[in-house]
């Protein structure tokens, strides 16, 4: 056979129960944590997380500019990692500190804690958040549980389970809320994945070729199923990408809001929204969405913040994160121009197989400025 | 959080129980099928492994110079993945031929059999062959089971069990004969790696710093289990290469012959052998160890093969394969010439986490043509 060497697999720290309830995929935890929290375990990768400045600023003020929120105050980090947040914490004034990690990186992230010299503050606790049991309420949950285009990783269903196992009534979420976005771009990814997956059939149909004049075998009836294999992968998989704001032709369209002090598992098992957004450039190409998010950290109404902090992963010149965004490609493109309005219809449910990957179908219908409407497209795609 | 889109998984088609016995560890089936088994779902991976031309035209040669093993058989191609050598077989002359294959391209393999006109032959039966119950016993067991450096994937485990359950006490094996090889080798790969480990530490400790300036947390204490991550990523983990022949600089050893018709799993559960090499060339760099292997199909003494047949995946100008070469880089590298001789020691074990991935130690002294003998290193490596 001879496959290929292990890839790095997707990866974060959440549990594998489904928390809050609702009609979640029973999931096979030693298979959950072999495909998806490996990739925590590694120190490059929490580096990777730990340099990116945007990120690591929205937490470090929030936090420090907020201290009101954390002195003599108890915090649970649902996933701490390093530990870098439960270090903050305890550095802005908490009286206790509850750092879960499920990884082994959360003997790391002990003797970060002891070098740092706060273990008398800091007590780390190696366990999926859903098994773990603490001696006590929390006033402050904080934890980084975001992937790409938010959902990715359902990780947010262990930050749910942890708040209504353990944050007091009066607790308050770091962050508070989270919304996704999506926007009409123009991209010159289109041309290249068209070709990407030109190539692979032409590559196809001469391997066929081979195939019956070398060795006797006709592999044509299998051209369709690799066609369309090819088609998911080149054309139907959401890509990671680091967009310029000139990539963006319209305005962004608000996909889902959520309090992180109320929703529920239900809330995000389904992400469905009817949008639109209106073309702002003119005359210029309609290539597909980039989709991302943001999230606040606004305390809650009865004890906010006193400087409300944003974690923005929209296209940016300057401040591009890890998390960059998603982009959906829409296949052919389609010539707008400003004053154009897109109405699209937006469904994200999680893969049967793998319950922290997603599936996205997006309706879309261009109303041009004229009143002219173009036929309207359905698309399904994949985040992986 | 944010981690990696899913890369591609290592994967084969074999089953996952221990087959001829011996104390291989219980392992998660599901587990096993999402880590391993998934690649080959792929039509693009089994075109990739249908794209080798060493590999096929090694196998079909051996069946179609050799149709008298054929005619009139019965044959069970294990892990049959698109069908191809269950189709070849039956082109052959068999009289009933079980293509027997765990993931869903069993029904690619069944379109492409029929496709071929040859579904009153080949029957094609989903599943893993630990579980699978054949309705009689057969001639010949063909299966093209051979990980990186013969052994990475563990698939033997399931050709053996294959064997001892369905075999006939006349039954050939295709191919009959396998054999692990090592030899000395240059290559500039040893300056790449150095240099990339050396970057990455590079990095850490800006990044470090970065952190104790702008975010108050001292990392250094992660710079040790930082560094060893990095030393066994860069420097640890054997790595696929296409050796030119002029990069291997002594004679090849012979670290394990495998005769498939009574080989068991004890017998390849750990692989261990002392060896040695004389360096061929003259003043030259010993940069570390490449590892290859070869089969043959020599059908068995009783009945042999009209016209045996060899498939390599040595170092070759012009015949690479897919599998290349796994090679094993030795830190620093030693200065050598014609006549000095490296003595070896070989220990290859399944690694614990993972038993279709494998850990190697090497012990090696260089008793140079001088009669000078410099000191002995041991080093472990990881194949992943």
């Amino acid at each position: 056979m001879g496959s290929y060497q292990n890839g790095v697999v997707a990866g974060d720290r959440s549990g594998t129960s489904n928390g809050g309830g609702g009609p979640v995929p029973v999931v096979d935890k030693e298979l959950d944590f072999a495909q998806y929290f490996c990739t925590y375990a590694f120190l490059y990768h929490q580096k990777e997380m730990l340099s990116d400045r945007v990120r690591m600023d929205a937490y470090y003020n929030s936090v420090f500019q907020n201290k009101h929120h954390f002195k003599g105050k108890t915090v649970l980090d649902v996933g701490t990692g390093s530990g870098i947040l439960a270090i903050w914490s305890a550095q802005a004034g908490a009286r206790k500190v509850y750092a879960v990690e499920a990884t082994k990186m959360s003997e790391h992230a002990r003797a970060l804690v002891k070098a740092n010299n706060l273990e008398a503050v800091v007590e780390v606790i190696e366990g999926s958040m859903e098994d773990v049991t603490l001696p006590e309420k929390v006033d402050v949950i904080i934890s980084e549980w975001m992937g790409y285009f938010l959902l990715r990783e359902s990780m947010f269903d262990s930050v749910i389970c942890a708040r209504d196992r353990w944050l007091k009534p009066t607790g308050i979420m770091y962050p508070s809320h989270a919304r996704m976005w999506m926007a009409p771009i123009r991209t010159g990814l289109s041309e290249k994945k068209i070709s990407d997956y030109e190539g692979a059939m032409d590559d196809w149909h001469h391997f066929t070729n081979e195939t019956k004049t070398c060795y006797g075998v006709d592999m044509s009836v299998l051209t369709k199923p690799f066609s369309e294999e090819q088609k998911k992968y080149y054309l139907q998989t959401s890509s990671w990408n680091n967009l310029h704001p000139h990539q963006v032709i319209g305005t962004a369209a608000l996909v889902k809001e959520i309090d992180c002090l109320t929703a529920t598992v239900d809330d995000i098992l389904k992400v469905r929204s009817n949008i639109s957004s209106s073309i702002t450039l003119e005359n210029t190409r309609f290539c597909g969405f980039g989709g991302w998010f943001d999230v606040h950290f606004r305390g809650r109404r009865e004890d906010p913040a006193q400087k409300e902090i944003e974690l923005t992963t929209a296209p940016s010149f300057d401040n591009g994160t890890h998390w960059g965004q998603q982009v959906f490609l829409v296949n052919p493109t389609i010539r707008v121009t400003e004053g154009d309005n897109l109405n699209f219809s937006f469904l994200m449910i999680r893969s049967k197989e793998n319950h922290r990957l997603m599936e996205v179908e997006l309706g879309c219908e261009v109303r041009q400025c004229s009143g002219n409407v173009l036929p309207a497209f359905n698309k399904k795609y994949y985040i992986e």
